[in-house]
């Protein structure tokens, strides 16, 4: 089994403590390990093969720095030259993977998810295994918690009872909200996880059913000798992106191929999305909040706010529905309700050129 | 002229900035010199003889630090062993003065006000000056603009106009919004700003025909050779201080002499009561806010906001009437008109044992 880990993204709605260069994956929203580290960790009791990060160029010194300390499991940072989506991010690693193992076992899995249930995670993913050894594309559908239209969905195909892999329907864009809570009623609607277990040649040949441009150009990287000495392949990634069109491997594929099953899994999963997801990752105080890295905190009349310290000691006073986070060079004060507007916040910085702080 | 500087006050409303070691006076809430230092500047112009500043034991090495740099000028500082309110730190002055200029004239100031047109308190000064050399005790009056239901006030006689000063007729306590509204309207009515302007042999003679006790204990501290070596005194202040009742000058003589006189003044004074008063100091934006001490400052759709960084990029999404304080270690968010309650954080910090935030 290889792990590719998908560590590519730039998100801005961690802003202050997520910046260009320290995006959400390669921070610690809970105060201990970055993300990164904690998806590279919930995956070694599975004994991989190996594990791929594939991210961007301008964070693969700091990726790379974060997981030199893992012992007994080979770890390769690629580093793309510009973000194109999970397609070729996904392609990429499947073409790395299949010149040494053809038929090799790939998981894909995002670097800033956050999990609960560990274990859940790795039953599920074995269980996917099976299927994916057989030939199918799995993806792994949260079982949805509440009508959330935020996420994508997936239509699994439940007519033949039992606990999965189900053939999928279809996969559905971000549902209004009536929409989203008869998904909730029907029970066979379960949420795009963006994590995935195929065979590395059945995902190449997808691609190239389906994504006939990125197939070529994968077909054309060639292997000189030891196939992870990734180094030598860095000119020929820059020719495969210089051409390659942005595509999610959802769309690209996914949404076309005959060959997609699901596999629902339960385990307090949570794409930590923004600030307002904190209490999916750390549980609130009886008032409603959360309050992480801070030197202790005071509360008077105050309920419902998520706060991020830098190591202070906080005090709330008659205030509710607040996010707080400060960092040594910054200071957000946003709407609960609001908190998909940070990025507004990072938009304005940047018309302002105040790169520092981007 | 004689400027004696109250500096011992203990304010616990500008937490996190301000602390047990670093009252008010002593800090810069508007991000250049203190309170302190403003307090002293703004009378140097005056060519005071001398300026006493008295002040805590516990603040008395920082307040010396303060004011070393300032040439041209004496400046003693006089640590009083415990808070004992103003009257004994005024009759301590007083008795200072006196002993090497009996009739020298006295103006006193409390250290952490805050003063927008400093010429016309100089110039109410030295109005004030006239007055007290013929043996008035002179309080100023400042001409109130809203019905300030947090203040004092002075009911002046004002049958014969002119522009003061004026008899007084009376003192009153903090009064309800009703009444604090007709004093508004009836025009005579100012607000007791706690600055005074008399000869040091008047104030010592009405101590001691209103506050013998503390008249007594004053009469008895001696002088050996240059009065000015004020570190000499340091045990009679002690034995004087071991004695005295916690009064204030106004409870104790001005509420009961018949030498009091009010000079009205309108000189945008504030006396900074806790960070609700920001906008007094501090011109807010064209959204009401104050944001002091910051990077700069990106606003999405708030406004009302006091807030003072630690010199971060401060950002506001969908906040409105907050109070927003971050130090290096501490971080405090209040509901802008609670800021009163900020003093029940301290009162918190102070049952925990939590010293190192006090």
């Amino acid at each position: 089994m290889y792990i590719v880990i998908l560590a590519g993204g730039s998100g801005t709605r961690f802003w202050p403590l997520s910046r260009a260069a320290r995006p959400k994956q390669l921070i610690s929203i809970t105060g201990d390990r970055t993300m990164l580290q904690r998806t590279v960790e919930r995956v070694l009791p599975l004994k991989p093969k190996r594990i791929l990060i594939v991210t961007n160029v301008l964070q693969a010194a700091e990726t790379e720095r974060q997981v030199t300390h893992y012992r007994g499991v080979a770890i390769d940072v690629i580093a793309e030259p510009c973000a194109r989506n999970t397609a070729p991010a996904i392609g990429l690693a499947a073409t790395i993977i299949a010149a040494h193992d053809p038929a090799g076992l790939m998981v894909v899995l995002p670097a800033d998810h956050f999990i609960r249930n560990e274990e859940a995670l790795r039953e599920t993913l074995e269980s996917a295994a099976h299927a994916a050894r057989n030939g199918y594309l799995m993806t792994l559908g949260i079982m949805p918690s509440r009508p959330e239209t935020g996420y994508g969905y997936i239509e699994a195909d439940m007519d033949l009872r039992g606990s999965g892999p189900f053939p999928v329907r279809r996969f559905v864009e971000k549902p209004p909200l009536e929409q989203a809570i008869r998904y909730l009623d029907e029970g066979n609607f379960f949420w795009n996880s963006g994590m995935f277990v195929w065979r590395a040649d059945t995902i190449l040949s997808e691609i190239a059913a389906h994504m006939p441009a990125l197939g070529q150009a994968l077909a054309g990287i060639t292997f000189n000798g030891d196939v992870w000495e990734l180094s030598d392949l860095d000119n020929q990634i820059e020719a495969v992106y210089s051409g390659v069109e942005n595509t999610s491997i959802d769309y690209g594929v996914m949404e076309r191929s005959e060959r997609v099953q699901v596999v629902p899994v339960e385990m307090g999963w949570s794409d930590v999305g923004s600030w307002s997801a904190l209490p999916e990752v750390v549980e609130p105080d009886a008032a409603g909040t959360v309050c992480i890295n801070a030197a202790g905190m005071v509360s008077i009349d105050s309920s419902d706010c998520l706060i991020y310290a830098d190591k202070q000691m906080v005090a709330a006073v008659g205030v509710n529905n607040l996010i707080v986070v400060s960092t040594p060079d910054a200071l957000l004060v946003c709407e609960r309700d609001r908190a998909q507007e940070v990025k507004k916040v990072v938009e304005e910085l940047n018309l302002r050129g105040s790169s520092t702080f981007l």
